[in-house]
C-alpha cells in the first residue's frame, strides 16, 4: 500500500495551473510514539489555500515549496499511538491532501456519521459552516425582518449563510455566477432571491432584489461586487469579510471605488478568520448538526473522484465552476 | 443694524470656488415665541460642510441652493423668547454661516467662558474634540503602548486624537501635509512622530515611524493615504473612519486597492458619524473641557476675519492650507 500525496511544485502567478501541484507516491509512514495514521476518506478544497500558495504576508505562513498542500480532510484513524484517538475512529482536521497522514492529534477531534454524513463535517458541520455561522451572527448580528446579502451564495460557506439568515427570520438574498447557481440558491436552499453578478443588469437586478437596502453584507468575493454592494447598503449596516476569491488570483487588484458609503451609512466593516475563534466553534457545531440533521439547512456538493483529481478542482473551484462545497473523495 | 449671511449660491463640481456662495445682507430678525436670537460671534469650519453642498444622498441632507451654509457657531443670546435661555447667555450649537442667527433651541447648549475660551466649544471641547473622543476610544480602542495613527493630524479632529492617545499611554504618530504642520504636530503637541504624506519617501517614512505596525489608524483623509496605511496594520487593528476629505471634491474617486489587508489582519473599519451618539457626549465634553483647562490638551488655530472671509478660508481648509481649528471670527 503506498501513500499518494499533492505538493506544491511551484507558485503562481494569476491563476493557478495544474503544473503547480506534484502527485507523489511514497510508502505508507508508521506513527512515532504520541502520533497516530489517519486513512482520509475526504478531502475539503477550499478557496483559503490559494493564498497559502503564494510566499507574501498573509494570515497563516505559506506552503513550502515541494511541501504537501494544507487542507482539511475526514479519514478513519489505521493505527495510533496516541491516547485520544483508537483504531476505527472517524477525525476531521488538518489532514492535507494526501491518502494518509501522520498527526499528533493538534487540530484533529473525533467525528461520528450517526445522523449526518461524514463529509459534512467538511461543509455545513466543518469549517465552512462555523464561518457562516460566526461571521453571520457574530459580526453581521442580524435582525428579524432585516435583508442580508451574501456572494458566493452557492459555495460552501455562502449557501449555509443565507439559510441560517432565513431561519433567523431574515430576507435572504444570494450573489452567485450564472443562472444554473442562482436558481439552486433558491429552488434548493430557500433564498429569497439570487441575483447573477455576470448579468448586464446585475445592479438593477441587486436593486430589485433588495428594495428596502441591504442591513448585512456577507463578503466572499470582493472587488466590483462588493463595490456595487457598497451602494445599496443602509445605515448601520454590518459587513463581515470573510474572502475575496476574485482577488486571490488577480495579477492587478481591483480598486474600491465606493468607500466613501462606508462612511456616509456608519458601515462596519471587519474581516475575520474562523480559526481565530475557537471558543465560538463547539457551540456553533452543535447547532449547525441539529439543523442539518433535521433537514433545515441543505448541502449543495461537488465530488471529485481521487487525490489526483484535486488540482483540477481546485482551479475550477477558484473558477467558480463548483457548486457548493467542493470535495475530493479519496477512498 | 443689518444681518450678513452666506449662501449656496451654486454646487460646486470638485473643488468649491468663491462664487459658489454669496454674501447677502438683510435686517436683523425678531425672534418669534418660543425663539431666541443670537449674535454669533465665532464660526466654525469643518470638511463635512463640503459633502453638505453636494445634491447626492448623504448622511444629512443638502443645503439647498439660496439657502444660508450650515454650521456650527458660538454667540451671545440678543433677546430671547425661549424659556431655556436668556439675553446674555452664550451658547453653541447649529447656527449657520451668518452674523445673526434666529433658533428654536434645538441643538443649542450653553457655555461659559471661564476655564477655556468661548470658540474652544467649536473645537477641542466640541463637536471635533467629541469626535475625536468617541471615535478614539469607542470605535479604536486604543490599549496602553499601542500604535495610534491619525491623518489630517494638525486638524481640529487629528491634533485632539493624538493627544488623547498620547493622555491613554499610546504611542501618536501623526499624518500631515508639509513639514510646518508636521513640526507643530510633533513640537506643540506632543505626537512621538509625524509623517508627511507629500513627502516622495512617505511609505519609508510612515515604516520608520510605525516599526511596530499599527493598532489604530484614525482616518481622516482618505484615497492614497488610506491605501498606504493598510499596508502597515497590525493584526486585529481598528480604524474609525471619520472623514476622507481628500475624497470630498475628487471629481474621479480613488481606488482603494489594499482592501485584502482589512482580511489578512481582521481589521475592523467603522465609518462613523458624532452626531447619532448624542449619549455620549456630556462625557466626553466634561472630559475634554477638563483637559484643555489643565493644559493637557493644546488647540492650534487659524482665525479668519470677518463673515465675508469665510468661503476663502473654507476653501483652504479643503486644500489644507489652515493650522488646527479653523475659525471665522465674526464680532
Amino acid at each position: 500500500m503506498h501513500r499518494l500525496q499533492v505538493v506544491l511544485a511551484s507558485r503562481p502567478t494569476g491563476e493557478p495551473k495544474e503544473a503547480d501541484f506534484r502527485l507523489v507516491e511514497s510508502a505508507v509512514p508508521e506513527p512515532g510514539e504520541g502520533q497516530l495514521l489517519v486513512g482520509n476518506l475526504w478531502l475539503s478544497l477550499d478557496p483559503y489555500m490559494r493564498m497559502r500558495m503564494n510566499a507574501g504576508r498573509s494570515y497563516a505562513k505559506p506552503v513550502e515549496l515541494g511541501e504537501v498542500m494544507v487542507g482539511g480532510a475526514v479519514g478513519e484513524v489505521l493505527s495510533s499511538r496516541h491516547a485520544a484517538f483508537a483504531k476505527g475512529d472517524h477525525v476531521v482536521g488538518p489532514l492535507g491532501w494526501q491518502t494518509h497522514a501522520i498527526s499528533d492529534g493538534s487540530g484533529l477531534r473525533r467525528v461520528e456519521a450517526k445522523t449526518i454524513p461524514l463529509r459534512a463535517y467538511l461543509g455545513a458541520a466543518g469549517m465552512p459552516g462555523v464561518t457562516a455561522h460566526f461571521g453571520l451572527l457574530e459580526i453581521g448580528a442580524p435582525k428579524e425582518g432585516e435583508t442580508v446579502v451574501v456572494s458566493a451564495a452557492a459555495g460552501a460557506v455562502g449557501s449555509v449563510v443565507g439559510q441560517i439568515a432565513k431561519l433567523r427570520g431574515c430576507r435572504a438574498i444570494g450573489i452567485a455566477g450564472g443562472p444554473a447557481k442562482c436558481s439552486l440558491v433558491v429552488g434548493e436552499l430557500g433564498f429569497d432571491a439570487c441575483v447573477d453578478y455576470r448579468a448586464a443588469d446585475f445592479e438593477q437586478q441587486l436593486a430589485a432584489a433588495t428594495p428596502q437596502g441591504i442591513d448585512v453584507y456577507f463578503e466572499n468575493v470582493g472587488g466590483r461586487v462588493l463595490d456595487r454592494v457598497l451602494l445599496r447598503m443602509n445605515d448601520f449596516g454590518r459587513i463581515p469579510l470573510c474572502g475575496q476569491i476574485s482577488q486571490y488570483s488577480a495579477t492587478e487588484p481591483y480598486g474600491l471605488t465606493n468607500v466613501g458609503a462606508l462612511l456616509v451609512h456608519r458601515i462596519k466593516l471587519q474581516g475575520f478568520i474562523v480559526s481565530d475563534h475557537a471558543e465560538q466553534w463547539p457551540a456553533a457545531l452543535t447547532e449547525l448538526e441539529h439543523w442539518i440533521g433535521a433537514g433545515r439547512i441543505k448541502m449543495l456538493e461537488t465530488i471529485a473522484e481521487g487525490l489526483g483529481k484535486a488540482p483540477r478542482a481546485f482551479i475550477g473551484m477558484l473558477r467558480g465552476e463548483n457548486i457548493g462545497k467542493q470535495l475530493v473523495k479519496l477512498a
